[in-house]
């Protein structure tokens, strides 16, 4: 399955609320430190070093805490939102009142870094899969707080999105199933019964564990299958049996190490919680200089 | 120093905030595949069961959020708040509408992953530096939105929290140093300065880099002084300085590996910024079987 | 298309939310003339009843608009939600404090009225289909604030949802395909961006309004196509031309008069803007006494 | 009773809020396919065509949602607020980035056909009445959420308003005069505890359903009385009775055919439910082509 | 002017809005030395000592304070919302966990203070005034966020309320008319004005501060005149003019000295800044013991 | 203890939150007075009079709540924030739209008149200890929403602030002494407990009350120690016990008459809660005219 190259905006209203709440949450105004030590009229400026390799994700993120801080502050970056850096890059600059730069300083590393992990982590699983028909996505195991942000990081990551939450996708998991199965119906009937609760604008995806359920999966006509934690053959041959009827999603233990084993299994999507729930910090700092 | 081991309540008010977002964000309330396959009905009950050896935290944090998705789901943990688990190990179950658990499981784990994931790696920090009269701290390297959270996480792993944000604690980094010496002063007179600008509950701590400034530090009479980077002589030979002048706090690239010889350099206290900003997920599921 | 007869739960948080709003914009808690002159100890109680033909809505967020007011208040309806009342028919009763149960009458009402007037302009339709294979569903056409209440109100009508709003679902609709071919692209060719870039948990959904470009839609393989103002039998052509290969969607003009002809032309979704921007409000009143 | 022509200013903050509510109930600034389709660089422009004849209210709010989607939007409009259009009549046109004109465009139309629909029903009944001494006005049954702007749009359409809410207004209705007599009270006592009870910058205002309640309403000196569902001679002589001694109030099933006759028996001020609650909403349309 | 005696109910809303937003900010559920010091099962109770003489107002303000931070804590008053005190009388105690009544203990005495300020200083220009037919108010000098809670006070001390705020009362002062005038209006023209653009259920009161701007109040009908500025004599000599015609309000330089004075001069209203924004808090304390 | 001259900058957000709510609160944008007599065109200025002597605070409050109204408004001041007024001086002027000045006056004039009473207190209070090296503090008895405003106000009257709140310091008061007393724990092992249990950036203050408490504070290695209601002969032999070893602060019972004794007794800080609870608005008017 293609994937779109183009990075969405991030909406401004829920940027404008998530970093206005994280300066108030650091106390950014009510900086002591800096209020009895930095007069309001001493400038200073200041630079992005990177002091890992990966992918810068967060520019604009970065720049509304230091807007929202001060307008005074200007920022030029001297590269692309999701472009790579090696370490000992500096990618971009400040200037502007110093305290107002040392205030808003952690906010936007906080930002940064997190994103730009995220970021890094996509691209190392996207790179891994580079030239096969296979779209590398996120799951729903995101930050609390934090989900538009992180989602937006996977695609400047080169990755895509799956459902935004609950509400605007239908994942029929294994525990749907098992209900459904407690009531007397079998697969084909449980996906009828989503088809007939959901709005039409949504397909149906439905998670099985089996070639059987495949089988049944296809009989009931889904729209999507995931398949669950199965091994690279038993992958294969699902995939092949759906191929031309029904996506199919790949997901559970895909590893830097794994993912072209699974891409090359033949399915269309392939889903990953940890580029989310535990990438790594990308280490960026912010080295200030009196003006 | 040394540190109290009593667990902190968490801020019922924060908790039920971060905890309703965290639903709202993930369509809790909307979640049309169960709406269309789960008859509220039928009933259902899980097992929590850990994948991961570590110590969990966030047990009142799931409480609440399937408190919140429907109070008729009844939930007991049997372990407490802190303690370790083995993988495959069961350590809670909850019973109740299976609608209701199913479309609030999400959002339990994803809290209760991220804080046992803090809380574990806080833990192996604690234990590495056992006997040893330091504390472990953490810093402002947090998740945005999470940071209460965070810090109980640390708490529940052993650690102690450092100041909460700008507004309640006075640190004066290099940044603040440098402007301060553009204006003319020296360390000491910069203490004084932050010591004169700032409420008289508040210790004063700086920053310093060098022995030199340590011995600086000293003459200005800070309360606290971080050592920012040593390498461990350096670290050791400030700390006998400061001794009974100051509490010392080192900072900067502690790991696993490295923390108990900082620790054996004498300083009070350790901060680390990964136990927040990168630590990994502890990993958790909620199995479900109807009821 | 079939559609679930299942009424879904009105998400718990949104309708505390816009209750509580509702009170305060009417100064439920302030009600000057009920304060001087109806003290807290006088009770009441009173009858709902039913004014005009309908089928009733909201029986839910009367319920909880009570309940904010005044917990005392007791409230039982002798009908479920859904069902049809007849002009003069009693369908519910409640008792408390009289101060109480004036000051919330009118929230109360604004709401139920308004509900059930959607409710029962959608069973209308509904009925006017009944035994075809057609889902009658709601557009974005709804009340600023009042949504999730309104796409509630047609489903208890027999109704069935289309997207909630533009993050949810896709819908090309002509600007799209306008803007697509100013750049160049034809039919198959957006479709097939639109694909690119969203969720693979979403359909792709397409407005035409010739046969010309129902032929271009099912070239590019659109999962639906919204047959957007055509007469009954280039609808009923471009119908059977899309099927078993995508759904059909009628939009546009449709009335209680000829629906049931739209509907024979073989389509297998009828969408409705009038039934949320312009039902009429189903006549209620509340008839109290004195305890 | 006369009435001022002026339409009052929108409250900006409430504007602001209801605006911005509604942009993310339709999720703005998610659009799925809009994003998917349109490149932040492509240009649009389109006008405001009515296809219904009507009074056109709501331009500052249309205006406020295209500012909230991008600052970039330039829009136009060449009629003024409360003109008259007729079909096929273009009133506006609007420049900008494609993309955000599409995706503003439905909050835009909500608000703007459904106060237009307020103000031309309300204008329908003020033109009724002209060149008598007769002010037309709204009252409670609102859309929940919306009293602020559906009031506006009263003003727009030539009427007036009647109180805000309960408590910027003395209204003893039937059920207030129950609790009163089942206290042992008269109508003249009634009055005197309301307006003890209240602050002195408000009138009392009492309904009545007969003509001896009048009596008694002019008997307690109120200064405000409602004939609710009277006929028209009833009221007509309750009008004569006061005339001089209190305003009067007709309430209840007027329409556009009896409402002249009402006016002509003398009443100083007319309410209408129905110009909020049921009002068509005007058919409004933004025909888009590419810059 | 009587006024009813009867103290209004506080909205429950506001009052709970108002109690969080006040333990938040004093960071109640963060008291790190209660946290430190006072384990969650040690009890304490306390009881409620007045040190001052005067009017206690705000008993259902602390009782809300005490249950939103612990449900455990039960709390008794032995007076009535509205009793005098004298020094050294308690009037109430409250038992619980003692760490719960330490971290809420503050906010609590803070509203039950400045409440109970108020309540005294109006019971006192109150009881200047006993016997005569005048209603004694308060003004808009309210403190900005406590407005709904000090008009609460202002009647628990025996006073009445002017308007809410400038929506729910109509208000002509001084500069009003020099506007009017540069328009070329009188003043029985602007009253006419103001009454043409208002709702019909407000009464006009405008200020006057000479004899012959009385003259001309009584001329358009005013329906109260505020009598702002003048002597006991001016004042006499209007209230003369306007008995039987409009309310007077008599404002402006009250005090406990004048007070009486001022009342039979024979106004039906006399209206004091004082008692809201400089009111001294009555001394008010929380003697707490370990259980 | 010296302390710094230098006035902090307001947190802008939480300036803006201030403002805005009290401006909704007194319903500015819906005056209906001026509304009805106050064309859209027609202009005003005005000027800000001192009618009491004292310190000016919160012309930066005033001047964001005419510019929340109108950003047509222009407003200059002819003093600084603190600078001395004298009764009859003109302080500012400004000019704009008449109604938009009508309409925002008291809620400017409100925040005025209470931050330079509190400012006016607290210069009465520091003026009183000229030339002694003492510290005139706050405390938390300030006004509930407020306290950021009235803190700002006392830096602007020339003290200093004590902690913010209750998470912001360490503050052992007696209840908490007796709660640890109740648990077998002396003094210095309560002061061992807190500083186990808070941060370290937080200094560690205990309040005592006799002679003998103070040495156990000493004993304990208090940071500071509060002496409570102390008599100047016991607080001056305590000061001089703790000199070198903890700073000193002075509560309880000081005014105007005695706080130069106090402070002469030796304390390094003297902390007042009238100045917050019970300062008296200062006289301040807006003398508005026609442009």
């Amino acid at each position: 399955m293609t994937n779109s190259t183009q990075i969405p905006p991030l909406d401004p209203d829920a940027l404008r609320n998530v970093v206005w709440s994280a300066l108030e949450e650091d106390g950014a105004f009510r900086d002591v430190t800096t209020q009895a030590l930095v007069p309001p009229d001493q400038r200073g400026r200041g630079v992005f070093l990177a002091k890992d390799a990966g992918v810068i994700a967060g520019l604009p993120v970065a720049a509304t805490a230091f807007a929202a801080i001060d307008e005074e502050i200007t920022l030029r970056f001297s590269i692309d939102e999701g472009d790579w850096v090696e370490p000992g890059q500096v990618f971009g600059e400040l200037e502007g009142p110093l305290g107002s730069i040392l205030s808003g300083e952690r906010v936007a590393l906080n930002f940064l870094q997190r994103l730009s992990g995220t970021a890094t982590a996509t691209r190392a699983l996207v790179d891994a899969v580079a030239g096969l028909p296979v779209r590398v996505v996120d799951t729903r195991k995101t930050t609390p707080g934090l989900r538009t942000l992180e989602r937006y990081a996977v695609r400047v990551g080169g990755g895509a999105n799956h459902r935004y939450n609950l509400a605007d996708g239908i994942l029929i998991k294994d525990n749907h199933i098992a209900a459904g199965r407690a009531r007397g119906l079998d697969i084909p009937q449980i996906i009828a019964a989503a088809r007939a609760g959901a709005p039409h604008t949504l397909r149906v995806e439905i998670e099985v564990t089996t070639y059987a359920e495949a089988e049944e999966a296809l009989a009931g006509a889904a729209d999507v299958v995931l398949l669950d934690n199965m091994n690279v053959e038993e992958m294969a041959r699902a995939a092949r049996l759906l191929k031309g009827h029904a996506l199919t999603e790949a997901s559970g233990g895909v590893t830097i190490a794994n993912i072209r084993a699974v891409a090359e299994a033949g399915v269309d999507i392939i889903s990953s919680g940890s580029i989310t729930h535990s990438a790594k910090a990308l280490d960026i700092s912010l080295d200030i200089e009196n003006a």
